[in-house]
């Protein structure tokens, strides 16, 4: 039976958070799978304490420290070893869990889990994607957004191979699409870096690693031409930031205008408040919990990244990432690919 | 009186857009310039033919050559020498016209106003800057946006002086803000060129020349955290691009929602066309269009570039813009600022 160490204090909302996406996994999946929760015990036993957890797969770790959001990673993972973060990626690498889940500091999640687990054969930098709204099927994959922000075009192409396999195994998807962000789609675009990394691109392709549709521009992100876009992790990181910030920003402006139409007998309540609701339901595409978090791909071993404002489903959807990438066998098929290069 | 160059072939819908635009500056503004409309004749004179223009101050001048959207800049610029691009730049430089204003190839006119206009004293690399959507008064202006894709630290610098300049002359902002954009806001955060970005922009900001409010993150545009906000070109080209395309995606998403809560009876057709204008309006402070364009900033002269979907109103505003750089010496300020270092 699969078993997940799971961070209990990971996330703006944690541990609450953490506890019911717990509760909820193990119900929802029917006890398929182990939890081993850690955490600072004073915090966790008392949500624990009043639930019904007698039949249910899960078993609680104290950890004394905790690494914050505020903790500068390198830090963090030196000076906080009894964190629920550095132990359950301990426990990982020792064998005593499969995976590694959490919704806390992203940034010493990574420093930990490059440092305690190590890289998969092969594999020249670990690497975190993100995903982008999409309309239509399938997943639209931005790598790097932050991980790592001085790329050379073989850890670009190396992001690529990543994701294409994790979208082919993880994800369902037949032929994933490899776009490489540049400010034009003609070949010669761009810096001396991105026309080396489009030519190693295209004998990734040619080797049938990836497969590569070319340069493609901010605008085509949202038009769903490629299902992994490859880029610097300047870039992805502020894409990501930006497209985050943008649903608020429209509400700031379309609420107050719809709330005066209210006021001013233009519109019915009623009618306001249906407007009201298709109006977030539009962002749903926006909506990263569905997915839960992403793995740091790369690294030996399963470690899921969540955003810091991860609720109770989002904690769920990333222990069942968890399975899927183990069964899956990802991280096996990345080794496979990469070592041989 | 100052007299502007215009290109009549530029843009997606030139040559009538600028003809019209034309005609409303002159109009509009009383005939305080003059206007020289440079294009293809058999395209140009029918649309002026069926004007008044008796009493504006319109020359028509012929140029037989157009460069177009698909034309590769570097070739046009060398290849067309007879078209309104290089012509209206040759003109300006030869003290025929104070300006230069197209909605044409963006790349073609940033490269002929390079080599025809040269660049200011002291300026390293000429850049393009765009204006990113607010709430509150004031502007934000990301620069770069594609002119320089492999930055030094010293050319993010002089970016930051230049728009600084141009924030305070041309836009009467009184204490321009220049924020860097990073992963994060920690001084220590980013590439190596970032790290000695931040130092060389304190250093300029000890020296008056700049004010500097530190690390900027994607979700600090929107929120108006600086009104300078610097980073390479393929970074400011994608966000921009990437901002360019959600208006689309988002509708694309409420306007079936609405007409589905039309078709079902749930929402009256009149409180649903109410509700499409406020949505519609939403997107107002994403209208580039009241300013026209931006200028080739750094360059020995007067060159507005337009965006190609500009409008007639767009390009009056262009004509406008360039009045009041040079009205407000807006190359004189930065020649100094620059070649004193």
């Amino acid at each position: 039976m699969l078993r997940f160490a799971v961070d209990a204090m990971g996330g703006d909302n944690a541990p609450q958070c953490v506890v019911d996406g717990v509760l909820q996994a193990l119900k929802e999946a029917e006890n398929r799978f182990e939890i081993l929760l850690i955490g600072q015990e004073d915090k966790v036993k008392p949500l624990l304490d009043g639930q019904d957890t007698t039949n249910l797969n899960l078993t609680f770790m104290h950890a004394p420290e905790v690494v914050t959001m505020h903790d500068v990673p390198a830090i963090a993972v030196k000076t906080k070893q009894e964190s629920s973060l550095v132990q359950g990626l301990k426990i990982c690498k020792a064998g005593g869990a499969d995976a590694f889940v959490s919704a806390g500091n992203t940034g010493a999640q990574m420093a930990a889990s490059l440092f305690v687990l190590g890289r998969l054969p092969g594999v020249l930098r670990p690497t975190i994607a993100a995903y982008f709204p999409r309309l239509q099927d399938g997943l639209t994959n931005v790598v790097d957004v932050g991980a790592n922000v001085d790329c050379k075009p073989e850890h670009l192409v190396q992001f690529a191979e990543m994701l294409t396999i994790y979208q082919r195994d993880a994800a369902n998807i037949e032929k994933p699409l490899t776009g490489l962000l540049n400010i034009g789609e003609e070949e010669n675009k761009g810096s001396e870096l991105l026309k080396q990394t489009y030519k190693q691109l295209q004998e990734a392709d040619s080797k049938k690693k990836i497969n590569f549709i070319g340069n493609i521009e901010g605008n085509d992100i949202l038009r769903e031409k490629a299902t992994i876009v490859v880029c610097d992790g300047l870039v992805g990181n502020t894409m990501l930031k930006f497209g985050e910030s943008i649903p608020r920003f429209l509400a700031s402006i379309f609420k107050p205008s719809i709330q005066q139409l209210v006021d001013s007998g233009k519109l019915d309540p009623e009618a306001a408040a249906i407007t009201s609701k298709a109006f977030m339901d539009m962002f749903q595409p926006f909506d990263v919990e569905k997915f839960g978090g992403v793995p740091f791909l790369g690294v030996d071993g399963i470690s899921i990244v969540g955003h810091g404002r991860s609720s109770a489903r989002a904690i769920k959807n990333m222990i069942y990432m968890a399975e899927h990438m183990i069964e899956k066998k990802v991280n096996q098929h990345i080794a496979e690919a990469l070592s041989d290069q």
